[in-house]
This record gives C-alpha cells, structure tokens and sequence, in this order.
C-alpha cells in the first residue's frame, strides 16, 4: 500500500483551465459561488479548499500538503480541537463569524469550517500501474461532486491504491468533493489523464485488469476470477453507463445482480459493492502481489 | 416477495405535523422553498410530489398511487415519452416554460418534470414482520434525504421488503428523496413508527432478527449467520452511528471490514454493501423463508 514516490506535489493551478464540472449543483456544490480568497482564483480546483469538519481533520492530521488558512466560526463549540491540529500543521487560524464562512464557502453546510491548502499532488499513472498490488478506480464520465468524492472515500476504506479521473468532461476536486471524501483527498492518490480508453490501453501494456462495472454485464462481481490481481475498476457515467471506448478496452465486464424491479443502483453505491467486494476477496487470498 | 395486502393508501397529509427534516438541504432540498401547488402544502411529505425523470416514470408505471398532474417543460426533447405515460396514467399533463418547473421544484435538479400525486400507501409493520422472507431495514436517525433516498433505492434492488423509518427527527418523504430514490417509493413498503427501539422489540416478538450495522461490531457483515433468516438491518446516524437503545435491542452488531485509513464509510455506502450481501447470500440459500 505504498505511495507512489511522485506524490512531491505540483504547482498550484498547473493543469490547465478550469475542467467543466458537467454538473448541475446536485449534490451540494454552490456553482454561483467562485473562490474568493486573497488570491486570484484556482484555474482548476485540485482540493484547495476543504470544506467540514471530517475532511479538514483528516488535511490537518495527514501532512501530505500545506495548509494555508484555517477559517473557524465563532460560534463552534467543537471546533476548538480544530484550531489546535490547524496551529499544530503550522496554518494561520482566523476564528470569524460563521455567516463569513457560509459567505466563504462553496458547499451548502461548511460545519463552521473551511481550509485553504496547496493542491493535493497528482498521481503518476505509470507507478500506480506499476505497483504490484495495483487496486485502482477510473471514472468514465462521474460528473457529481457527490458520487465522486464518495466513491473516493469507499474506495479508500477498501484499500485501493488509487484513482484515475479524466481532465475532460468530469469534476474537478472542489470543495463539494473534498467534504463528500471525508479525507479521502489525502490518502489516496489521483491521478488525470486525459481520457480513460488511452489510460486502460496502458493498463493493459502493464498487466493490469480492467473490468468494467456496468448493469448488463456478463459476469456477477461476486464472481470475479481476477479480483486478487492487479486491476482498475471502470466505473460508468449515471444513467449512460460505462462509454463504449472504454468498455471495448475491458477484459471483463461485471454486474451487481439486481433482485427488485429498479434497474440500477446509484453509480456510487454500486462502486461500494463492488469496491467492498474486491477487498474481500483480496484479504482472503493473501498471495495476491 | 409479495406486497403486505394493507398498502391500500392513506388519506392525504394523515400522518400528523410536518416532520422535522433535520437536515441542512446538504443532498439539493431546497429547504426555502415550499409547496406551493393550488392546493394547502402538504402537513407531511409522504411523497405527493416528485421530480426528475427516473423517479416521475417509476411513478407512473407503477401504478401503485393517483397521480393528478404532471408539468413538463416545454423545452425538454425527451419528454413526450413521459407526456405519453402520464397520459395514460389518468394524470393532467401541462407544458411549460422551464423557468417555471425550476421554481414549483424542491430539488435543484428537476429535469424538466414535477409530478403530484396521492400520498404513498403507508406499509404496516406487523404485516411486514410477519412476512416469512421479511427483509427489512430500519433507519436510526438517517436525517439527510439524499441518503434515506438513496438507501430506499438500493433496498429495493436488493429484494428488501420495506424499510421503517421513525417519524420524529428524520426526514418525511421530500422531493429530494423521491429523486434519489428513483422509483424506490412506488415500490419499497414504508412503514413510520415512533421509535426504532420499540419496533425492535415488536421485530423480536414476531420472530425477525435485528442486525445493527455499525463500525465497531464484532462481526463481520461477509460472516453473518442469519442472513437468509427474516431480519430487520438497522443503519444508524451519519457520524454517530446506532444509537445506545436501539443497539441494546440487536441481535447482532455487523461492521464492514474497513481496509484505508478512514475509519468509516457514508451511510448510504454502507448499506449498500450490507444489503446486497444480505441478498447474496438470500439467494445462494433457497431455503430463507
């Protein structure tokens, strides 16, 4: 479970302009809301600011990146713990009003709290293929702030090494990301890429498994002969599923079955049946790597 | 898997005072904005309205309650199909502007649809106890309603036979669940109680295993032995988990093997996993029931 030595960091704002959030606001993201720091404005969000308390814990404690500012309400009562982890990760704390912080922050319900961080390190593909226990995720087209910072959160408690997420077309890691992750922004290692077909064409040069998470799959994923090996678990946009390109790119394609009369589940509770499912399999047969 | 014969409906709005929804509009509830149909609003969500296509087709296929009216935007190219469907389903059909939508809508996202119909029929609790395939889950103090809607969805695709919620402190059946729900409601029994802990002891009584969910269970939800046996799932709040009476009540406390370093998986994640390895497990052992 080793990071990839890569993880040293990227200039803030580096990857280009701002992605498209192909989003609608759904799951808690305030679109009308900009950054308005001290500073210009990211030009793509890659979790400089965290947003709740659970997710600024896990910044605060986990030293991967710096912490700029800590923001904490007045008003917490909870939050003293906060401004001692924050003082602690040498970041400046201002205790405001909390109305400030609703002003300041980009999801519906900051918890009183909002951080301001370098951006989190990227990913280097080639190592996260590279790594013999490879137990990766990519989004083919997940666009809700929500679903993918929830997937990214299930995916860490199963213990996978990483996730692939395509420039275009798809969330960046905004706030609504950041608080949905609980601090799985921290720990688990994210890596873009510019589409995912090119991204399982290298899996493949590097003997990883794809498999395909799609509702009309071929094979249970509780019967997933690969489960134990080095793979990356493709996950498909809500609604269209996984796009054909990286489908045809998949050495299987597995299903959740379904025994009610909804056709599908949620993209990011079926990530957690599968993610679960995965790590079971992987615990019980040590001899995967 | 056969519906309990007392979901024949419920005078409108008869469930008492308007619930506490307890959440902040984190999962898109508009919580400014009420309903404002020609009629008084509802005294309780009990789901008359609902929006967005998946949830509004389930409605109108089911057939399982009255649908009066169905607004449409005009803008919206899919939409004949559902124009087609509520024709059908006895409903007055209106077209217009999409502005318009946007404002009668209680989600961020209505997708050009809002429907309004009788209340859903409420599921009786001793009738689903006494079902010999109960497959239940009870929801201790689930307070956001894209995580009780979500929960209902997957309940359903697991072949789970209802689901109770408690009345006080949780959240009604709001648009916002409706929409995460994605036809659950017309499907899922519902059954509202005062309290988890004291359905618990009527789930005792009729012989239905009570299986808390929570992250320091002494059991692992891959190694539990009355799955195929009737049994309610209990699932807890977000952060604080089951509480202390309804714990005492369970038989059993399941956790889900958590392999990262984040110590907990979102609720709605969480029961996913549960369930559909409850069903799993129903289904490679016929003889449940």
């Amino acid at each position: 479970m080793s990071r990839p030595p890569q993880r040293g960091g990227k200039p803030r704002g580096g990857q280009g302009g701002r992605g498209d959030r192909g989003d609608r606001g759904d799951r808690g993201e305030r679109s009308d809301r900009g950054d308005r720091g001290k500073g210009p404005a990211p030009k793509r969000d890659l979790g400089q600011q965290v947003e709740g308390r659970q997710a600024v814990r896990a910044l605060l404690t986990a030293g991967t990146r710096r912490v700029h500012d800590v923001w904490l309400a007045t008003e917490g009562d909870a939050l003293d713990d906060l401004a001692t982890l924050a003082e602690a990760a040498g970041a400046r704390v201002r205790r405001v009003p909390g109305d400030q912080i609703e002003r300041r922050a980009r999801t519906e319900s900051p918890q009183g709290v909002v951080a301001f961080a370098a951006p989190v390190p990227m990913g280097d593909l080639d190592a996260l293929f590279a790594d013999p226990k490879a137990f990766l995720v990519a989004l083919d087209g997940v666009t809700d702030p929500g679903n993918l910072g929830a997937i990214m959160r299930t995916a860490e408690t199963a213990g996978a090494t990483g996730i692939i997420v395509p420039t275009h077309r798809a969330v960046g890691l905004t706030p609504a990301v950041a608080k949905a992750a609980a601090g799985a922004l921290e720990y688990l290692p994210v890596a873009f890429v510019s589409g995912v077909p090119g991204a399982l064409d290298r899996a493949k040069r590097a003997g990883v498994w794809s498999v395909a998470l799609d509702g009309d799959g071929d094979r249970s994923v509780f019967d997933l002969s690969v489960a134990d090996a080095p793979l990356v678990l493709v996950l498909g946009a809500e609604g269209r599923g996984v796009s054909k390109l990286a489908r045809q790119r998949c050495d299987v394609v597995a299903s959740i079955p379904m025994h009610g009369r909804i056709e599908s589940l949620n993209v990011s509770a079926a990530a957690a049946v599968a993610l679960t499912e995965i790590a079971r399999r992987r615990a019980l047969e040590p001899g995967s790597g």
